[in-house]
């Protein structure tokens, strides 16, 4: 993925689940090709099929640590992948994994040609993924996610910090940030901080106009 | 659902994924209709769109306990709903759910429509769910799961004791087995133990030819 | 243990653990013998071997469901037993089990002689645990705990209809019940509304005087 | 603790339950006197306060990551570090933890003065738990865990491979290896392998004479 980049995740809402799902991730399409933007979806995973033709990065929101077999009720790698997968959070704050299914999973999508974003939560967990050579870092401090007070405000030296700490240990690993995140000042703010982008969700599914708030989110930000 | 009902997991079989879970599932609606026997299946979460006009009864393999809102990575009951499930599975013995969670997810089954199959382990769990009142409760002692050793022969009083003992709680909860379920010998043994049907997965999705080794499961079985 | 019944859960507040666990051990001691009340303890499971020579009933707050064996961190029952305690909280809310593991650790009591109390969430979840026959259920709606709004007051249905649904499924098995019980007044409540008890933490753990809160809690509830 | 260092998990093994935890505790405190070489023992949390005036390394196998609060059934790092821990184990393959959790933990002992053993189970999480700077890594490859087969001979490269990968990040954390291990041999391999120490269990709790078997494990280790 390139950056600067925006990454959607759709979570569990309502405002994003079946149809409305498809519909974001259209929009999110069409800001992105208006504005020339990066900006990834990560919708529910039984909505991944429908994204089909979708001529944005997709991701997955969770792949657990399996491989195929008896795993009822588990979600497999192979199958997103065969549905259309570009790529994969891990370890988001609200499904956080254990360190050895994290480089279980990073292991598995290099393999599968999977772009992964792992999430963090300090600076030095953000070192200790960082060792582990994911493609993105997201850190988010899990005490701002839906607060709509930005991480790039409340905390701007987590973002820094983390920065700094993933480039001493593997300067090849991007650094996103994430948490309150839902206006344009808010990423700018982000991208100053030496982040290449940011992981949000409420701020734009649960907006009155999801369109228009993702063009307020995105004006601009190439140009810095 | 209709009995006597055969209940087919598809678990993270590769044999099961993607294209092949397709092919699996029309083979089951063919064998279904030419047979004249109930024969559900249960996909992966996202395997399950693709399903779509399919004839036969299409269940979840789990539902996360959670309402629509920030559930990153969970399996919500409303994307699943549209996506076209007809009901799910809940607790299998690889998923295992707390009490409270099954609780919830009969209950909100209920109010959306949905038919349940609470799997259980043992004479007292199946009494105990009885007393939630699902639809269907699968006995499914987990240590012959995947044998090839069917529990009709290798335990027989634990499905007879399961089916008396939901009989005494709540006589309406269809009480099914499972677990080394291969042959059609194997089924109709569990017919008569009292149960109404069977769950069964690697048996069928394992086999060299899985339309015959389906034919072979359910012959005769509606005559008993 | 005898009923009208008083289970104090020590959880793990520092008011309640190390010396403090003692003191307060011996504070419950006291006053069970000074007003003829049973109440038992359950202290933190590193603090059990202190009780050594209390004359109430010592509860564990929660026992993993293992065996003897290759399990590092788990809290074994019969490590438990040997260091004294007579029996044991099990499904507290704040430590959810599987209801294979109740049916698992409810068996492993019987054999073990410990006196079991099996905590549930809802009326539907009391009627299914007491299919499993512990010796007592404790009814606690997770969203009352800690709140200071007594279950009795806030919700006197679920306590009435739970000692109705257990009674209807295993009348031998004992109801208590919790959530925001503090005062005198709300144990009476309590067990007018049919319950033989109250499990309780806050209220008591972090009283100013925990004695006299204690005091005042049990006065006058064994003429009821 | 001083290396070369032999790390004892008692985990919940039957032999090193209750009294037997004291005696072998005992032991160890006598093979360590004897040979001068530093041993440190884990028993199960209820068994430490017996280890009261033990006079070598006293570890518990597992805190939860929690501060006092409202948390039944947790293991609460004040309580233990009252009943006399030194130090302890976090994220063994049998208990593993979120990474976030370990670097929660790794900060809290930090803090109370608790030193740290921090198992990893592949190279890549050795390298990414380095960079938390716990006191000790422990890399024990799960699958050789109980087997007696020594992961010194087993798989050298992961031992000699995470020594490297350790001593980039930060070479002030000091790497043990475990897996297997239970002869004067294995050990003697291992420090060679660039360890300063082993992580053992049933090779010691298991044998027929523990006192022996502990002798034979020590001798001559401090001369590498």
């Amino acid at each position: 993925m390139r950056t600067p980049l925006i990454v959607l995740n759709f979570k569990t809402y309502i405002e994003a689940t079946g149809k409305k799902a498809y519909e974001l991730s259209k929009t999110c399409e069409y800001v992105s090709k208006e504005y020339g933007v990066e900006i990834a979806v990560a919708p529910q995973t039984v909505d991944i099929p429908m994204m089909e033709g979708l001529d944005i990065p997709l991701l997955a929101q969770h792949i657990d640590p399996i491989k195929p077999g008896s795993n009822t009720g588990s979600i497999l790698l192979e199958a997103l992948k065969e549905a259309g997968i570009t790529g994969t959070l891990i370890n988001h704050s609200e499904k956080r994994l254990e360190i050895a299914d994290i480089d279980f999973l990073v292991k598995r999508c290099r393999e599968f040609k999977l772009e992964n974003v792992v999430c963090t939560n300090t600076v030095e967990v953000s070192r200790a993924i960082s060792a582990l050579s994911p493609d993105f870092i997201a850190i988010e401090p899990p005490e701002l996610i839906g607060t709509g007070i930005p991480v790039s405000k409340a905390d701007p030296e987590i973002v820094e910090n983390s920065v700094k700490a993933v480039r001493e240990i593997d300067p090849e690993v991007i650094v996103l940030c994430g948490a309150g995140i839902s206006t344009n000042e808010d990423v700018i703010a982000a991208l100053k901080l030496g982040s290449k982008g940011v992981l949000l969700a409420s701020g734009i599914v649960k907006a009155k106009d999801q369109r228009e708030a993702l063009k307020n989110l995105v004006e601009g930000i190439n140009e810095l």
